[in-house]
């Protein structure tokens, strides 16, 4: 793994850039400050992929993400072997101008982080910078306008940069064309050193800025001169536009070299992290679900959802101890033990490339980058399983990238959705059918008594994964999560002296359908009136 | 000063609550996550004492304290010399049971604690927790209960405890009674020690658990000595009950000692840092702002706000180089240079206690701690020149402290309001009138022409501090913050020939008012017509 943060970023990119490139696929992850805004976006047995996105997306634009992780795998030519570049990104949105992003956290997600020993010092002093395309515009219309400071009051800034115009005017008041004077100024904070040179020209006819070393050197230049360095220079406005521009980015910069090769984007359970991505570095997430499944489609052609993959093969693995559970970190151990590695034979080897070797000794679950390279490998395995289904495992041989691609195109653009009426959405088109059991109806024997959401919820969730609407205060809904826990219900419910629970019917439970039979029974009789009347008419 | 954090808080408390109650006054400052949840509170020139208690309210429920300074000044007996105690306290709200807070961060304002050199990391893993009343009530609800767990899905926690139940399960089905068993349980998290506590003795009939040192240690015990020791041991229920409270009222403890002791509490530009105590450990900050100021009021009967004595002293100190800014660290700077100190003869002493010596040597500006010792300085050294205003330096002597309260007794309670219609409110009666100078009417003198808020906000801010209020497309408001101000843009557009800008007049340009007016005209009108009609009837 290697670590990149807002001072190394630029040391980086290239080789990320070239990792890009050339991989077979991209697998990511991304850890953030929080998940739920409030207690009404929480999940659902109820929601729809439609619903699900509007409560998503609620929060999305409100938390930030703050660690990206990135493995690109690269298959080794003649080999039967992967070879892993990961990055661990820490991300933070820099303020500058127009932009001062309000973000919100949740306690309790932080202290999950803690719990993985998250650096939040690093995340706040040295995260790298984004902007969506929204705030990227806003921000070349701030810079262009020159007013850098216009209607903020940062006054830490100002005073700063006021001694630094004080201490310029002193010597320039003394200084003859050529010479020059050094201010030090951090070379780390790429808006204060933007600020800084834009200031002192604006402020200044006859003097040149460069960035040197750890310093900022002015010299004094005859007017004429400075028109000239404007075209010329290395330091010219334009280019220093561009350094603060490109600085500013920051992720997006790597966001959109994925958009750019469009190499296959692996994750685990990634609704939410697709949605955040949008949002942060892409676009604000549009109103209409269908927009946000559409533009996402254009711009990553190929998303796998790992954790759609394994809730598929469960079944079919049942008893081999390789999908017991779906969560990354299992699936991890028990696809690379020795028996998940030799279920069948030329699973390939999967390693770190030079210069990411961290992972290999140590451990860290929820780091972005560790799980990104756990999912990209999870991702492997279970491709190979797959490619090799129903052949005798001593029949298995090595394979081909473009072949796992074949055998996995079922499960392509399909993405998990924990607790939900789908277990599923489709980025490529419509959303499947609920597959779960039918709703069950509650009402109270007795006709004087009332329901209690809460109450119910917690008799019901002895059976399994249960949600509550109440319809009124006599008659609940119950979404239940799977069918054994609908037939426990109904059976334990079935003599129950208070409550009567049976499975919902439309035509009869629901009041809108009640409401409609009944008009339709009325203007079935009105018709029948009317015919009658018409009819008495015309035989008249 | 002294660094409190999470699991130190228990060490220093008791000093802490000795050093309250025997102090003269108590600084305080507070640092925080962010100021302005929105563009809509910005604070402006047109604001009064209820609408800047809205645009505050509303941010300071959404942002937290990061941290808390407290400094107490001890005059030594017989001495012309005060002593600091100061605590700088890292706060961060844990999350348990019900309890699970999203708060809101301004980037820049991360920033700016960067800038400070804050400590994120002690932020989150070490800051120490705090509730507020309704808070606390829904807290000890949750626990009354019982069901630690209910409603939440932070399997993280639960597969940690599972853990644990199966590793005492495993144990106890060879342990005889009086053998012990010893878990590692994390000493530093009260949250998890308690649920473990709860756990084990509610699934297992004959356990009980005490802490000791590193380890939770279980003991096998008969049924009926478990319910002896619910009554008499040290890690009975109850007890576990109250300690698990204390340590996630955590800073809410402190707070009710200074609500107990009720010494003058002292702070510059203190408005926000009210706002932000009051929501944080006393009550969720109430609709109503008299509601806000007789509860404050109450409370704490003596405020004083440094930036407010300031900014009044500021006109009688004219020339003397000791208050030309109001800025605490210009205060300081000036009030204890050689200058400031010997203006008036005996100044007293002001040293920090022993076992608070950091910023003796240090310099930590907008460190909570250090802020707070400073402004219980800038206090004392302002009380000192105003007691001996009108008396000759050389006539001076030395001061006790009630003399110094006495004399600032028309300040009390006022605290500092910036970029408003008024520059402080009162705590303990109506607000003052305001003394800003009349608002501005600006027109085009095209009749074709609009106005633009923006465009007008940048001519005229040259001039000072300006807020513009738009009255439809072509009439504008302009609030300044001075008479210079005022003067300088009547100037400077006198013979403008865009626009026409004149001092309101409520008659002549409010629409209401020309509304009111001419509807009394009518009314008038009308009812002298009336009058004719009826006299005209009468004279029939």
């Amino acid at each position: 793994m290697c670590e990149v943060l807002r001072d190394n970023l630029d040391d980086h990119i290239q080789d990320i850039a070239e990792s890009i490139k050339t991989c077979c696929f991209i697998a990511i992850d991304t850890e953030f400050s929080g998940l739920k805004s409030s207690l009404e976006t929480k999940p659902s047995l109820f929601d729809d992929g439609e619903e699900r996105y509007r409560k998503l997306r609620g929060s999305s634009s409100q938390f930030l993400i703050v660690q990206f992780g990135l493995s690109m795998y690269h298959k080794l030519p003649d080999k039967n072997k992967y070879e892993a570049h990961t990055y661990n990104f820490y991300l933070y949105p820099s303020s500058f101008g127009p932009r001062d992003v309000r973000f919100l956290c949740q306690a309790s997600s932080f202290e999950f982080l803690c719990k993985h020993n998250f650096d939040f010092n690093k995340f706040v002093y040295n995260g790298i910078s984004y902007m969506n395309e929204e705030e990227e515009c806003e921000m070349r219309r701030h810079i262009s306008t020159g007013k850098l400071f216009q209607g903020l009051d940062r006054e830490f800034d100002e005073r700063e940069l006021q001694e630094y115009c004080s201490a310029v005017a002193v010597w320039l008041s003394k200084a003859k064309d050529g010479e020059t004077f050094d201010l030090n100024v951090d070379k780390r904070n790429d808006v204060i050193e933007y600020i800084v040179h834009m200031e002192l020209r604006q402020r200044f006819d006859t003097v040149w800025t460069r960035r040197q070393g750890d310093k900022i050197t002015v010299e004094k230049v005859p007017a004429c001169e400075k028109q000239k360095l404007e075209l010329t220079d290395d330091f010219s406005q334009v280019k220093l536009e561009n350094r603060i521009m490109d600085s500013l980015l920051g992720f997006t910069r790597i966001f959109r070299l994925l958009i750019q090769h469009k190499k296959p984007l692996v994750g685990h359970n990634m609704l939410t992290d697709l949605l955040l991505m949008y949002d942060k570095f892409h676009q604000p997430l549009p109103d209409s679900y269908k927009e946000f499944k559409n533009e996402l489609h254009r711009i990553f052609p190929t998303i796998i959802d790992t954790k759609h993959i394994s809730s598929n093969l469960r079944k079919l693995y049942e008893g081999t101890g390789l999908m017991e559970s779906t969560n990354l970190m299992d699936l991890y151990t028990a696809l690379n033990s020795y028996k998940g590695r030799f279920k069948v034979l030329y699973s390939p080897d999967i390693c770190h490339g030079e210069a990411f070797w961290r992972y290999e000794r140590d451990h860290h679950p929820h780091e972005a980058g560790y799980d990104s390279f756990i999912a990209g490998n999870v991702f492997i395995r279970m491709c190979h399983l797959l490619c090799n289904e129903g052949i005798k495992s001593t029949s298995a041989s090595p394979m081909e990238f473009y072949q796992y691609m074949r055998t996995i195109e079922p499960y392509k653009n399909k993405i998990n959705v924990i607790r939900a009426s789908l277990n599923h959405i489709c980025l490529d088109g419509e959303d499947p059918i609920s597959k779960r059991p039918e709703l069950l109806y509650v009402q109270p024997r007795n006709p004087g008594s009332n329901l209690s959401s809460s109450q119910l919820a917690m008799m019901m969730s002895q059976f399994g994964s249960v949600d509550i609407k109440m319809q009124g205060t006599r008659h609940a809904l119950v979404a239940v999560g799977n069918y054994r826990c609908m037939w426990d219900i109904l059976k334990a419910y079935k003599k129950d002296p208070d409550i009567a629970v049976v499975k919902y019917n439309y035509w009869r439970h629901s009041q809108t359908a009640r409401r409609l039979l009944w008009s339709g029974v009325l203007l079935g009789g009105g018709i029948t009136l009317l015919a009658l009347v018409t009819s008495n008419t015309k035989h008249r």
